[in-house]
């Protein structure tokens, strides 16, 4: 990023949201958002392969910080430990300030068949992260993919709630105690 | 079906599946399987929306024999018992003369990003429809989520061994081994 463009993705993805808000996803052109965000169009395409990327950009670190919090976990940690850990590390730079921001991408995903298709596979790959980071820590199969089911589960679950109106709570701690009901609800199978 | 072109849904997938694997799925038209099965282009698409459906149109029926399988199992069963159920239902039709297909189709969607992702939804699909008819039951959440999700990996692992090299056994057989290998890893996440 540029010294004198100043937190220009951000400045690029608060324009994009808001257009996508107002005049919806379709009709909204990468020159619109450069023009609200008075930026160029050179510069969205520094951060931003196109205007889909604007609302899934994010999800490919997410995958990266799930994979590394689990091949940091101690050795000694459990594979619902990792998961743990791994949920904690991805959902705490989610502060309050980014929520509302959140809310805004659900409900343009959420509109649009294509985007809600783009934002599975998002999942599928985020579990596919975490299954073989617990892999890569020596867990075997069957468990590793249970785990990352769970853990993926865990993170859609907490994420709905965190975004529900009126929520309050943390992201961090919304995802753990959906990771905690789920490997409660294990024994529940029957 | 009419009268006079018999099996015409079968001959159109055998002819795209050795077209496909002749020539790579990119190159082959849907004017090549038609002239190849020795029927029309109206008739394929009578069968099939477009030429990647050849090869995914048969999970929108598993989506609905597995929602059936676990609305018709017995009001005392456990969500795995309606799980196990589903999978049963869903993999019986699959004899040994459909292991063969089912490798060439699995080649083609392996070799390509597209029908990979395009996979991936179905299987999403896949587990809704389950956790859908699991919920009509009234299994609640978490458990009809997380029963869904152990019977999809149950359903991709069973599917994997099925198609493997050299592989005898029975689909159900090795889906319904895959869902127990499952079960007993819930013990293991520590």
């Amino acid at each position: 990023m540029s010294r004198w463009e100043p937190n220009t993705r951000e400045r690029l993805l608060d324009a994009a949201l808001d257009l996508f808000g107002e005049r919806g996803y379709d009709s909204v052109t990468v020159a619109e958002i450069t023009e609200r965000a008075g930026l160029t169009k050179r510069t969205f395409f520094r951060h931003f392969s196109d205007k889909r990327e604007v609302l899934f950009a994010g999800q490919e670190l997410l995958s990266r910080i799930f994979a590394e919090a689990i091949a940091d976990a101690p050795a000694s940690a459990t594979p619902m430990e990792a998961i743990a850990a791994a949920l904690t590390a991805a959902t705490a730079p989610f502060g309050p300030q980014r929520r509302e921001r959140a809310r805004q991408v659900k409900a343009v995903v959420a509109g649009h068949r294509d985007l809600h298709e783009r934002e599975l596979l998002k999942l599928a790959t985020l579990r596919a992260a975490m299954a073989d980071a617990l892999r890569a820590r020596g867990v075997p199969d069957p468990t590793a993919g249970l785990a990352a089911e769970i853990g993926g589960l865990a993170f859609t679950t907490g994420f709905a709630r965190w975004i529900a109106p009126g929520s309050e709570r943390a992201f961090t701690e919304l995802v753990r105690e959906a990771l905690d009901e789920l490997v409660a609800a294990t024994t529940t199978l029957g």
